[in-house]
């Protein structure tokens, strides 16, 4: 069953550590949104600290985009530890430094639910293309998200902030991550547009996003989200 | 004497220069927090900036939660120039990435009273700990500071803000650093009670705080504090 | 000719991809407010990246204030691919780390017409020194920029911002850079000028600034700049 808000309601009662192993850049922006939704952001990627959280987390959220040679090493140590506890993984493959040219360089041609069909055969996990329609696929079914608003493209760190998302949701719906990552996606877009709604540009937008996130009701959330299955 | 409005006051006349060594997730917010208070952050952490820096400041910030080999050293060299001239030194042991996790770890049972005391006893410093009410303690006398809100939980930095407003005013009061101590705490707490009021959320909650601590009105403070001895 | 109104609607018909080598301080910062104004920031450092990024776009940006072995190599590369396309290079010498005392170091007897007309000269570039009122001189002709507002010094990172829009602004005019590098410094000058007015203190006035920036008219624009030959 698809509702955004009952996974809500059940990740705000369950508090869950989210292990974030991100960049420098956005790392503020991604804490700020989970702790804005609810859930407990830890963004641990030294050493010892990453093979401890990656223990008692319910979500581990990794930035590829983000490569240097010990980061890697951490990612592979929480990513080791995750799949072994079988917690959700989520891998964002686009960097917040290269995150805006990321966004464009995505109009290859192919359509966007095609690409998260094949990318997720293909990788063998549940996939996610964002854009101003949402496609989420587990390699057979698609569902198309519909929410969001075109500020967000004006801030950087909105795509990292996503994935972040997309692991609170996962930690308290891990048996459906399809779902799941369709609702967190659906979510954040109904923050977005009523972040939106009243801004006079990004920088207003950008700070009453958090306060979107953080007013979200799990009660009239399914009412705005727009999940539709393909 | 205990009063957060009169060193503030002497704060903002001397305009002190207040050298932070602090990751850099959380350097703009600390040194947006000291500007706003009104006096002026430097963030050298470079070998050669930093005894430059520390011969010429006021007090001296550090997160040592921060480690890496050479931000080590760079602490060691500060604190050491730092100490040979007798200004002030904040120790802040939680780092940013372990920020919202370091919170929620005090929760180990002793009194944050006793805590305090201890911690001062035991490592000869002024000890804050804080929480709902903060607890400072020079060993023997300890202060409860009982301003804040709750939004200040909702945004990752905020501790690394406090520990940079207690360099603020250890500057302004390098005699009685456990009066100042508790007065930087009580006057962030008041700026948060004042920015929460209004603010619909953790992102407008944020960008008033700034707000908030740049309108502190070193006349009427005072009485808005709730400094109490224990 | 002169119009910071005819060049922001050129950019902005355009959208110039615009690298900019920052740090991590404040690359969330200048990337904001390039998309603000209507540009597109890259902001890759790393090797293959930079010299990709260098071959396709309209302007480099190179804060040389952020001196680290590896990212001068980055630098480098990044500097030698626009020479080589002669694409507009904007050099700027204050790191953020060093931000708030960088400005405070310039008040050194040299009158601020002089100082930027003696470093073109010297170094044969365009020079800007901002305050005020910015200066911006070749060598030969200075002009003065009379736009901005106090509260830009409470805020760290918008001497990058001026940077980030300059290269903007020289994207789109690459032929009169004295004309294009006093334009930016106008236009940034008028959107700090309408976000404060309003601005209950730093906090909103950041986030405002990025409104602003979006929402500069190029069709009234230039009845709001002071830009004056001396």
């Amino acid at each position: 069953m698809i509702s955004a808000g009952a996974t809500l309601r059940t990740m705000r009662a369950r508090k869950p550590l989210v292990h974030q192993i991100t960049n420098y850049v956005v790392m503020n922006e991604t804490a700020n949104a989970t702790l804005a939704l609810g859930a407990l952001p830890v963004m641990a990627h030294a050493g010892e600290e990453v093979e401890e959280m990656a223990r008692i987390a319910s979500a581990l959220v990794i930035n590829i985009g983000t490569l240097s040679e010990h980061w890697v090493e951490s990612m592979l140590l929480a990513g080791g530890t995750a799949t072994a506890r079988g917690i959700p993984i989520v891998l964002d493959p686009v960097g917040a430094d290269a995150e805006v040219r990321g966004v464009e360089s995505m109009s290859s041609g192919i359509a966007p639910a095609d690409l998260a069909r094949e990318a997720a055969r293909t990788l063998g996990v549940v996939a996610s293309v964002t854009g101003p329609v949402d496609h989420v696929s587990d390699g057979e079914r698609v569902l198309a998200v519909a929410n969001g608003d075109a500020l967000l493209a004006t801030v950087t760190g909105t795509g990292c902030i996503s994935s972040a998302l997309t692991g609170c949701f996962l930690a308290a719906k891990p048996d459906a991550p399809l779902e799941a990552a369709a609702e967190a996606l659906a979510a954040f877009g109904v923050a977005a547009e009523n972040a939106a709604n009243g801004a006079a540009g990004p920088g207003t937008f950008h700070a009453r996003l958090y306060d979107a996130l953080y007013a979200l009701d799990p009660a009239t959330l399914d009412a705005s989200t727009r999940i539709e299955e393909l």
